[in-house]
């Protein structure tokens, strides 16, 4: 049987993978400094580890002896992520966990970068043709991780594959987050308002970004693979269409709120690697899927 | 007064570079796991640690207070160091000691790089218009860490140059390098066997590249300086060289051993940020810096 090492587990993608995994047959095993309060999915293995300390890291690697490695984990504090100095410590973290998984007998890791690698002056994303110019501390330290640890990774004889996380909404989702402050703020009977939003975003349900990892693992893809729909939506549209799912278009208000200056016109994934090669379809339609996030928000913020 | 921590100061490049800041009027504090033997030049403080352990770095920076970085360290064993898993852990640990460094007041840090960082298909490697692309686990590692770096000396207001060192022969070279194998063969009265040698290389004194260094640490010079001569030599001419001035031409077998495959026919560095913005000339010409290192190796092979 394989044995999956998840890290992560207990945040946004974190949990709808370890169901994904689970779902497919895997031994998961879930690392987090702390487990969720609320548990986290039947037969979920949970180990408390700080893994920015090597010593931590050695110690449960070393204990669980996992097949595969999915390593979600990484500094993603909304609104400071993209600046923060935390991101060179995962860096380190990530090649030092790299290592002691091939310690234990690892064979597979998939591991998290993202769309802020690219360059962003590009529309349309392809692994195999858009440059790599990443514009944040945050983008340049998970295309410097990757660089390293394809290397490593030949040298320990693991495979490796790098999933490339684009735009992503669903439960639970940090309620500073674009889909989350409007549904929430919705479902609440407030007002939501948004910017202007004439930039087009490639945006995937959470739990289809965790089928997607599931299905990257339990493939032989190895390098980059964008983990995106590969289909472009506007983000008022999107907006629009979550307002309509809550029934509530009337409390919002496009382009009440000023635009970000610098916002590329368009960023969405060709996901061509992801259906082709490593044969995953996203499970929700874009409106299935809002509408499962509003329903969601709607219980969360019942009284 | 400037107070410079050195790392790596008991190495090849580390010692030369300690006098050199030490002649710029700099307080010299060096780092190294053990200090050298022979004791290493007047007025160098030694500080014994190994900094691939976080807790050492904190408490080495903390004690030092440095306010200049000179950042040698690596893992460099000849014939392992182009593949090796140690790559990995000095990315880890150079971000971690410039973070300590710039916790401890740091302002100016200068960072080791590597011609090995370039794309080698092209012969004269500049920093503003060469293509990076490693080929190696060693150049990757140098030159994610450089990306990384970079970004971080900007989060956290350090000024940060990355200095590419090409060849090197001097005093003191592992003795498995070319210049050091040849020249003690030679002062030994045995023969000395080389390769066809057609390839074209870019060799400085290592004298002249600790005066490079020292002066990039002094300059407000940010960002990929090229350290080397500008100037191209074939192999085959510099071992010639260096039998002329060791006066055993009739001992060098120039073609004797099998060259390896894929050795790029040029690798010369564009020196003229080194020469232009930093203000840096090398002291020894290719001949007389042979001739010293000979005589060097002479003395060292007395009996």
């Amino acid at each position: 049987m394989s044995r999956v090492l998840v890290t992560g587990g207990s945040g946004f993608v974190g949990r709808p993978v370890l169901a994904a995994l689970a779902a497919l047959g895997y031994e998961v095993h879930a690392v987090a400094r702390r487990p969720p309060p609320g548990g986290a999915g039947e037969g979920v293995r949970w180990h408390v580890a700080d893994l920015l300390d090597s010593g931590a890291r050695a110690a449960v690697t070393a204990g669980i002896e996992a097949t595969h490695l999915v390593h979600l984990a990484w500094y993603a504090e909304p609104g400071r992520y993209w600046t923060a100095v935390e991101n060179a410590h995962w860096v380190a973290a990530t090649l030092g966990l790299l290592e002691a998984f091939a310690a234990g007998g690892g064979r597979r890791a998939v591991l998290a970068g993202s769309c802020a690698e690219y360059d962003w002056t590009h529309g349309r994303l392809a692994e195999a043709s858009t440059p790599l110019a990443p514009a944040t501390l945050y983008g340049v330290s998970k295309d410097a991780t990757r660089r390293v640890a394809e290397g490593l990774a030949e040298r320990l004889g693991l495979s490796l594959a790098w999933a490339r996380i684009f735009f992503l909404y669903g439960p639970r989702e940090h309620p500073q987050r674009l889909v989350a402050s409007v549904a929430r703020a919705l479902v609440r009977g407030e007002r939501a308002a948004t910017t202007e939003g004439s930039q087009v975003r490639d945006f995937l349900h959470v739990d289809d970004v965790a089928g997607a990892f599931a299905a990257v693992a339990a493939s032989d893809v190895t390098g980059a693979v964008n983990v995106g729909s590969g289909e472009g939506v506007a983000v008022r549209d999107l907006v629009r269409a979550l307002a309509r799912a809550a029934g509530a278009e009337d409390r919002l208000a496009v382009g009440a709120k000023p635009s970000r200056a610098g916002e590329p016109p368009e960023l969405v994934a060709d996901a061509r690697r992801l259906r082709d090669e490593v044969g995953f379809r996203p499970a929700y339609t874009l409106e299935a899927g809002l509408a499962q996030t509003v329903a969601w928000w709607r219980r969360a913020e019942a009284p």
